[in-house]
């Protein structure tokens, strides 16, 4: 296999971007990534587009060609990933094989999704269709606060994980997330804040759940040829990707303390880049809803099964513990532009790993240089798990 | 860059298939292909679905999942891809890559497309909208037949073409589809039952043009290693995959006689598998308006520019001819199921390389045992070209 990095990242700002088309939403994340890489938009041989609402909440159906022509991109092969809010890591993933099988020597993953042209009911109907839509949206009309709300009852009840823990993921990621200047929040909050906000579906809160969010960011990758060629300084080299996906049917999971898609893409990603958890030194995680982070900090083996909130409680994923996590807000305070997040997540691990975290105070120190990024589709429908190197 | 072969192919009835959904319809290519292969369906590593319509002309808005899972896969990395018309093909692309660059030794291509739960004026609709939606959709509401129907005029003024070269096309295609059993439309027809159908846009008649269709196909790919393994008697390899993309504009091509897209992923397939055209065998190409398969000639280099019309009037399409195209019927008559379409093409092409085609009267007679698959998206926003040798 090719050895291959990341050249060059850009991010938009995230939240209600009702200002801008999605092609020039998608020019905001490209322009800063072909500087950052030193590459015009014609050196762009692939171009893989993470998208998952294209005629459902964006009125755009075919949006990679659009994007890609609007950021001056000359004729490169196109394709639009979707899995569900995996989707940018599943870019990300088509990107990287591209290059990293010798089919191209320089390519883009580029995600962007703009879920405010409907109205907060359309926007949550259609995130509401992704599980199985005949079986269990259609028939028990589901949306994505309650199917968490399963979880963290269940992980309530079986690992005595508290509503104040939840609280606390909320708590730490907004306080990261007024740091992010590109974050949606940008407003520190309070476990009283959180505790005290109108009920979603219980025992989740407003401030448990991640906002609807616009949003676009961009990953440049290259072969190790291209790289020497290019005279980059600091790539950061993809260590291994790793995925797997559940049963589309919530009734058919085996339990509802954690996602058995995270666990099995997190160890084929440890597998492949030669790493054991404890030699990673931050993570972005997949943090839809507080539990989600609890779960994922489980899941992928920072702790034990059933000690995530132990983990929350302690400070262990702030700066300073044993395990950073979401230095950028998460999607909790940064936002979730559905198919925009996976390539979000790569850009911050990418940034903290080249030390240049937009605000040094939530720069993680370093020592080995390796980085995760957690990326779920749907309740464990989708995961993959990136792992990342300097 | 690993060897990679396809190992198994299956392929669905097309047709109107309101007799089952989404998942049921996958079945039916994913089993053959299975069976084929002499795999089981947890052998399947990683499956990318090529799929357009889901949340558009289909209710189901994140198929990957709930079509693996419904046929048995266990858990494998998923990603839908989709590049309008050429999503099959993009989804091959992102499978051959995921074995090519060694993170999977097994992988899926399945192509999906349910056209038929909406009205047809609906499902013209949302094919329009696979051009700029945001331009040229929404404020000239042109759609597929009449962006095909400058492409024809401007033929027809330009090198002479007429409207019963056009028709040849479509008697082609027809005779053979009368021959495959899992086609759309299985009768012949003649020249004056063109000429004398429904005028659509002119000079595009009703039997210039491709059905709506339902349907399903499944290809299945493997490493060299794993081919070596498993004893495969046949494998058809993957020699190599062209691919490029065209302006969202369509009043910003340069002409209307050709597709840029085409003639670059053509070239770039031929330059990556190391043949010349004159080497390939036989062709399966995007005919979803007649024009565009007599366009298509040209841009691959069956003949120069201009000489497509030539080419169907002497015969030299049909078996026996120069270059047989559209042994199954192509789209005209074996349908088109949008994001299905490449992973048919790849079906046929395969079994032709075999000889396995279906009614031995419309197995192409072969020597170098090399095929070729042309896939465009949209009008040429998109385009893959895929070059099979046995």
């Amino acid at each position: 296999m090719r050895k291959v990095a990341i050249i060059g990242v850009g991010h938009s700002k995230f939240g209600n971007r009702n200002d801008v088309n999605v092609a020039e939403l998608t020019f905001e994340a490209v322009k800063p990534s072909l500087e950052d890489a030193g590459i015009t938009a014609k050196d762009v041989e692939f171009m893989a587009l993470g998208s998952a609402g294209a005629g459902a909440w964006c009125e755009e159906l075919i949006p990679a060609v659009v994007a890609a022509e609007y950021c001056g991109l000359k004729k490169p092969g196109l394709v639009r990933c979707e899995a569900a809010c995996a989707s940018g890591s599943a870019a990300f993933f088509t990107a990287y094989s591209a290059i990293a099988s010798g089919q191209a020597e320089i390519a883009m993953a580029l995600g962007v999704e703009k879920m405010k042209e409907v109205d907060t009911p359309t926007a949550m109907e259609w995130i509401g269709r992704a599980g199985y839509y005949l079986w269990e949206f259609h028939n028990f009309g589901l949306t994505f606060p309650a199917y968490y709300a399963l979880y963290a009852n269940a992980h309530m009840a079986k690992f005595g994980t508290t509503e104040e823990d939840l609280a606390l993921v909320a708590v730490k990621n907004h306080k990261y997330g007024a740091m992010n200047p590109v974050a949606h929040f940008q407003k520190q909050i309070t476990v009283d804040d959180v505790l005290s906000s109108t009920v979603i579906a219980s025992p989740l809160k407003l401030f448990d759940c991640c906002p609807i969010t616009d949003g676009s960011a961009s990953v440049i990758l290259a072969s190790e040829e291209k790289v020497k060629e290019l005279g980059i300084d600091t790539p950061v080299w993809v260590a291994g990707i790793g995925y797997s996906s559940g049963t589309a049917n919530m009734s058919k999971r085996p339990d509802y303390v954690g996602l058995d898609a995270s666990v099995k893409a997190a160890q084929m990603a440890y597998k492949k880049a030669k790493v054991t958890p404890d030699q990673i030194e931050f993570a972005t995680v997949h943090d839809c809803f507080t539990i989600a982070e609890i779960m994922a900090y489980e899941d992928i083996g920072f702790c034990k099964k059933g000690e995530g909130a132990k983990l929350i409680r302690e400070g262990q994923t702030e700066i300073g513990g044993k395990i950073p996590v979401n230095m950028d807000g998460g999607l909790k305070a940064k936002g979730h532009p559905i198919g925009t997040t996976g390539c979000s997540m790569i850009y911050e691990v990418t940034k903290q790993l080249r030390e240049e975290a937009i605000e040094k105070s939530r720069q993680v120190p370093l020592k080995n240089y390796i980085g995760l990024a957690h990326n779920v589709g749907g309740t464990g429908h989708y995961c993959y798990v990136t792992i990342l190197r300097r």
